[in-house]
């Protein structure tokens, strides 16, 4: 009889090697074939015997069901997937087409392996911008209309929650962010600092922190992570050189 | 001229040590000091010539100090957290430290390494739960009164966030969870699918998934971590031995 196969959703973490964890080095291992966006299997070394299976980054429902196709033929596979597969990647869309796709793909053995995802990383570059309730939006409007982005923004401004905005603008949307950040600052105070963390771990990384009157003149693109503080949200001067410390108290009483 | 010291706010991940990141791993192995929550230095395999500092779970500010204390000393510490540091975790906890402290503290060398957080654990246990816009919120009151949580997580359901709740219930406050699900039920239908994912990568681990006309009745302590679907998140259901998949669609106009 046939073993049967399985099907690993991995999280490579934000680029770094060093924020790989082992449990999805095992898992990458252990894969007969590797699935995913051909950046992100650039960063997996070469094993041989191992398959891969490139795609560009508009293809995720196609890299899912070739997945689960390898997976449903016997096959250990792996999906590969930036950051933590279950923060705007590869994890929701595989248990999409398993929803919509035929019921023997709902006794294959699907696992999904955590991640370092960005904004956590961008975060621990700068302090603990995160360090109270906070939110994560992707400004893509490929998949939602821009009225559910702004009506989630005016919602998390509302709470008071620190904001992080995924794939914050495009060659095809560049006002996007920007639309962002002006209704930010209707409701917070222009010195609300906003972090800008583009390609986190890897070589071209670059962090700036600026405050909320003075953001909407910088630049970013979809390997950026965009944070926006709370009321409460504050920065630590550290002299002309050093990016500030930015850091949300625990507490609510703790804002001076 | 002594060496100058630094100090690192290490995430250990939810418990399993294959979530440990290699860089979280080299920052312990580096340090002369660790600083931390008894439970969590428990997780940290000993090293000859390295100092523990424990402390019980309610001296945050206590342990921060001590850290910079030593660091400023020219040691180089370790301050170990669960999880990731910056979320509901001690990276803040330094930094609101740094910001009351000495202005010496601003110029040392003060570094965060992030984390496996539990939310992207338990989400990985079930599916892809928070494969849309989401937010975290701790349902602490001892740092932030109950009308600020109950304003948060009302601002959350206005703006369909999937949910995850951190810290959702103690000794002290057994109810806090339930108003919160009560509150989540006016607003969200019955079906909504609400994970319990207690002690993730921990022997002890327990998740199920129940809709949330149910969910009252389900048990949780400071260990679990709740998670509330949005009104587009999925069950998918796997036979009765099996707990379903939960995924939220990345499109909202996937919603059925």
């Amino acid at each position: 009889m046939r073993a049967p196969g399985n099907l690993t959703v991995v999280g490579l973490g934000p680029g770094d090697p060093q924020w790989l964890t082992p449990a999805a080095s095992a898992a990458l291992v252990a894969a007969q074939d590797l699935v995913g966006y051909h950046a992100y299997l650039d960063r997996v070394p070469a094993m041989s015997g191992q398959q891969r299976h490139g795609f560009d980054n508009r293809s995720e429902s196609d890299r899912a069901r070739l997945a689960l196709d390898l997976a449903s033929q016997g096959r250990r596979v792996a999906v590969v997937s930036g950051g933590d597969p279950g923060v705007f990647a590869m994890a929701a869309a595989v248990f999409e087409a398993v929803d919509a796709g035929p019921l023997a793909w709902r006794a294959l053995d699907i696992r999904v392996e955590p991640g370092v995802t960005a904004m956590l990383a961008a975060a621990a570059r700068v302090g603990a911008p995160l360090g109270n309730d906070f939110c994560a939006i992707s400004l893509s409007d490929n998949l939602k209309p821009r009225a559910v982005v702004e009506q989630r923004l005016r919602a998390a401004l509302a709470g008071d929650f620190v904001i992080a905005l995924y794939n914050p603008a495009s060659l095809a949307r560049p006002g996007q962010l920007g639309a962002a950040l002006r209704i930010a600052a209707e409701v917070r105070g222009p010195e609300t600092p906003v972090i800008f963390a583009h390609a986190v771990g890897r070589p071209d990384e670059r962090v700036a922190v600026e405050c909320l009157a003075k953001a909407q003149s910088m630049a970013a693109d979809m390997a950026t992570l965009v944070v926006i503080g709370a009321s409460a949200t504050r920065s630590i001067d550290r002299g002309s050189d050093a990016i500030p410390f930015v850091y949300t108290p625990r507490s609510i009483r703790a804002r001076c």
